[in-house]
């Protein structure tokens, strides 16, 4: 099917090289499409990894092999086959990336368990090892390639390629972060078919590396949802291939670790953003605020309700201001609320104030701003002092196109 | 907006007159439209009246009421207003509804607590207490009418009239049960923007009939779902006005419990399965079985992770056999589950069994199966002895036509 390129796409942004790590893709043929689609990123000896994994119990053999590999802390190798997620396939599906990781290892010399391996496209069927075999061969013996042409190669049902940079100083050095991320459908808490990853030419100790990962990733992948779904293959892997020559950074007690954790959290929310932003079907990039809840969590679930409501979602696809259908949603989120202590708004506008329409409601300048591509919702609970912000998209025709025709 | 009728929609049935229940309908013009849109049912002295209502926190005034008047087990009226909810409408909306009890029990010569108020239609305006007035006044004299009048009074963006019948024998006294209900989007367990009301001529203690309704509503009303979104006015109400001259029914141990929870039962599953059948946009029945989870409760989590799917809907939608979706949507549930032995089918033909694709998986039959209305998705967990079934309709352009345009 040919997929319009998403109204909310953001150019891809210049990205810098990062020292250490080497992105190359090639054709494995895993569909009979005329696009790379496989992507392997060679990294530097000693580089540190850290990883977040789907939930989903029936995850694939990547996710659970994966699991257990960042629990060494180190990496050699990413590879990352679109076209088939591989998921569900049983034994003959672990056989293909035990003979990925083999082939991949023998080729660097390093131990198999350094050797990541991603896939991401239709489920239930065994990914091909013979393509796999002459796919990585290639891309072994490719040239090295932009962060660009790697973001566009793993992708599937994406419109536009993905990838965001920061960089922060630790001490007197400069050190940089680029990240990819592909994922448009199946997107929700926690962890989506969203496949992310961060490489940075810091020196960083896996332990610490992972701890950067999950608090960001807590504020970021995992408070944004396109449809509630979520898949069996979603992984965020950050690599730090310590080609900058700054000093290990193995806590935040180290020079310059408020900074890198910022830069962690800063591409991983633009990464996070750009995945909502390629929302199947997405006309609008929605931002929910919740305040007053009773605690932080409480405020996230809630934020939650009113982000997957397909209710709310379509009133926002037709410019409706229609706040009845975020009370309700606040309402069956099933966390501490007071009818009538509820506030309502929109961009900044409250149409409804403890539990009653605002005296005087003035609808022009919230439908306006409805009107518009980048929508806030607010609801304030009045009962405590929990926040959370969550980010998705509206629910619109483009999603039933996709998803009631494609075998994803 | 116009609405077309559902292609899954049934003809009214035949549904007989119930002694000492009697509906009229009038037009309170609650909305600027040329309908009917007040239901009056005065009941005779001595009803028992049971009831469930929604669990959602922001719920309204009515269902707050509601649930403290049935505690008292007496129903002398029943008032249902179409076209505002008052819900979200703080002392205002209250005055409105204690105004209505007043005046129906003025009329009658009953308590104000035997009078139930319930109301669909738009939230966060006030419903208008000049309007409930003459509308009370002129019900209140108008002509008895058919159960399909008070079927067609009550709905709002229902696109056919929902009634149901059954009937039990309590020893040698045959009874009846008539239900009529509202409903198609905003539904989900527990309880949704869904209005049903049971009328039986039998005579049965108030506790036992509350028991009765309970019970029944366990395995229909709370396991269908249209959206996932729960509204905030769900109520089913059911009266027995004790006309039909048997014994009373008290417990478990009289002559004719039994057939009587099973004709209470028989109604809600109709009633619930007509909701269902007006889903916003449905286009398809989809029933889904879930089997050998680790307890009833855990499978019908599971089913209804699988049927609030939008990527499972959507696929159904399309006539798309996709198993992996159905996968995913499992091992979201956060559910005891076991990859390796899980099986899907549809409509009696496994796509996959113990955690891999069929061998020879012969998609025909399936196709086939997809291609109709009645739709049934089956997931076997082979983890223990739970089971449960759940229904829903597919999710299609309908729903986003609707649900964009309309301020419900």
């Amino acid at each position: 099917m040919d997929l319009t390129r998403s109204p909310l796409a953001l150019p891809f942004p210049d990205m810098p090289q990062i020292a250490g790590a080497v992105p190359r893709v090639a054709r494995a043929r895993y569909k009979d499409w005329d696009r790379c689609d496989l992507t392997f990123v060679e990294l530097a000896e000693g580089t540190s990894v850290a990883g977040v994994f789907t939930r989903n119990v029936c995850c694939s053999t990547e996710v659970e092999m994966g699991r257990e590999q960042v629990k060494a802390g180190h990496a050699r190798a990413l590879v990352v086959n679109a076209g088939n997620s591989n998921a569900f396939t049983g034994y003959r599906g672990r056989e293909a990336v035990e003979q990925i990781m083999a082939q991949v290892a023998d080729g660097l010399g390093c131990a198999h368990n350094e050797v990541f391996v991603s896939s991401t496209g239709v489920i239930g069927v065994p990914l091909p090892k013979d393509k796999a075999r002459d796919g990585v061969a290639a891309v072994m013996q490719a040239e090295p390639c932009s962060w660009q042409d790697a973001a566009a190669t793993i992708a599937t049902t994406d419109t536009f390629d993905k990838g965001a940079s920061a960089s922060a100083m630790l001490g007197e050095t400069r050190v940089e972060l680029v990240g990819i991320v592909k994922g448009s459908g199946m997107i929700a808490p926690d962890m989506a078919t969203m496949l992310g990853y961060i490489f940075t030419d810091a020196a960083v100790a896996p332990a610490f590396l992972q701890e950067c990962l999950s608090r960001a990733n807590a504020g970021t992948f995992n408070c944004i949802t396109v449809d509630s779904d979520t898949s069996t293959s979603d992984t965020v892997l950050a690599f730090a291939t310590g080609k900058a020559g700054n000093a290990l950074l193995d806590g935040w007690d180290a020079p310059g670790a408020d900074a890198f954790f910022a830069a962690v959290q800063d591409v991983c929310r633009q990464l996070a953003h750009l995945v909502v932003r390629d929302g199947e079907g997405a006309s609008k990039f929605i931002e929910v605020r919740v305040s007053g809840a009773a605690s932080d969590e409480s405020a996230r679930r809630v934020a939650l309700a009113i982000a997957n409501s397909p209710l709310v979602k379509t009133a926002i696809a037709g410019g409706d201001a229609n706040w009845g259908r975020v009370v309700m949603a606040v309402g069956k989120a099933g966390e501490p609320a007071d009818r009538d202590r509820l506030s309502i708004g929109f961009g900044g506008t409250w149409a409804a104030r403890d539990g009653q329409p605002v005296p005087d409601y003035d609808e022009a300048p919230v439908a306006e701003h409805l009107a518009g591509q980048e929508i806030r919702v607010e609801a304030d609970l009045a009962m405590g002092d929990g926040s959370a912000t969550v980010w998705t998209c509206d629910l619109t025709h483009g999603y039933i196109d996709i998803n009631a025709d494609y075998r994803s």
